[in-house]
């Protein structure tokens, strides 16, 4: 079950809501979660097709009662994506011993199993390090900062999550891996997936996309996008004469 | 109260699963967003410059523990945009009275108003209607179809919801108003903002932005992206040499 951590800021309209936040499109959700990022959860609660008529009843289900609020909603797929900061080398107080970094992973795991069996567990391996960019940014700051990931040290980080991920028998993604075959397996050409050598931009974050969809279609697929029911009908499958009829939907258990 | 209407997809890691919604750039928060809209939230549980060693009490606090479950997020922020299916002419199954959608509107604030009182609620007008691309598009389908919006239908309804969100003293975010300035008063040059007439692109979404940030700053500046405090705190804020202490947060009454 997901605890509750963030309030809630919700979207609540049709496909102008729904579609707010669509690829390549920058819409108003996609900004409101960039701009409330751990602060409030934005929920798109936006339903392509639908009128007032049949958001009415919507809304009296998204908006919770008084028995409702013995509730929270189960975690079906939970993505873990550390490492970059873990590698940082020392003095860094960001930097964690690679031992200590697979016991807290570790550790992860097995909260997630004993707390939240029904969820499917992701690792995300740290991409790689773009030393040259990395190195360029820091010495502009100021005042000017050395040097606080090395290549080799961060692909470390990448293969332990990996070898983690094989023992204990969840899902990993290698983004790791498939962003360095992107590349062409050339440190400097990785600045075409990030700009400051750590960070990714959109390029970057599309090979990480679809690496993560392959996981879920291969070891995950009840929980492939296109396998999952909508929670309320699509609009042309409403029961235009008796709306209410198709618009309570008795929560699965 | 946030009712438990769609499970969750949960993102956890650093700065690479924070910034993962940045607008411009395409991130994989985005997309998930965008693919499981209608069928699991996707909340970013992304903790810039966190490490495993401050991530771990972090996702103890995120995964329900036993007794969490009988607590559901506050909706500190609810927007209502409704109106552009409302306005379709009949013969549309979609079409509501205008007089209708008033009730409706007015039914939805009553329900959150008795509900979740806490909830500051902002309407939103539906956007105008650019009846030249939109019977364009219909009758490019297969088969044509029939223009199913007016541009004057569309700005009743608009005007309709401004007006009911004064009376209400709700606060309101004029789409209608401010995407109609925007493109110099002219339907045809609404297509700069919206590809078929009826759904926002980019530039259309961002005018509807800027605006509902306006709104929160002048009528619920406590919501305010600014004005809120993360929940848990940035990097720099850890108390490096015990993480634990500072890393375990109190939820907000």
């Amino acid at each position: 079950m997901s605890a509750y951590v963030q309030d809630v800021f919700m979207l609540f309209g049709d496909s102008i809501t729904q579609g707010a936040w669509a690829p390549g499109d920058t819409g108003i959700g996609q900004r409101l979660s960039h701009v409330y990022a751990r602060k409030l959860d934005v929920l798109n609660r936006g339903y392509s097709g639908y009128n007032t008529e049949w958001g009415l009843p919507i809304l009296d289900q998204c908006i919770a009662k008084p028995h409702d609020t013995v509730r929270t909603p189960k975690i079906k797929v939970l993505t873990i994506w550390f490492g970059a900061n873990d590698a940082c080398i020392k003095p860094s107080p960001q930097h964690v011993p690679l031992e200590r970094f697979i016991a807290n992973l570790q550790a992860m795991i097995t909260l997630v199993r004993e707390r939240s069996p029904e969820t499917h567990i992701i690792l995300i391996t740290a991409p790689p390090v773009n030393t040259i960019a990395r190195k360029a940014d820091l010495e502009a700051r100021d005042p000017p900062q050395a040097l606080d990931r090395l290549f080799a040290t961060s692909k470390a980080y990448a293969d332990a999550t990996k070898t983690l991920a094989a023992e204990h028998g969840v899902g990993v993604v290698d983004a790791w891996g498939a962003l360095w075959t992107a590349c062409g397996e050339e440190e400097a050409k990785f600045a075409a997936f990030s700009g400051d050598g750590l960070h990714l931009n959109a390029r970057g974050y599309e090979v990480v996309y679809h690496e993560l969809i392959k996981v879920i279609s291969e070891r995950y697929p009840d929980v492939h996008p296109d396998k999952l029911e909508s929670v309320f009908p699509l609009w042309k499958d409403i029961d235009w004469a008796s709306p209410q009829s198709s618009l309570y939907v008795s929560r699965r258990e």
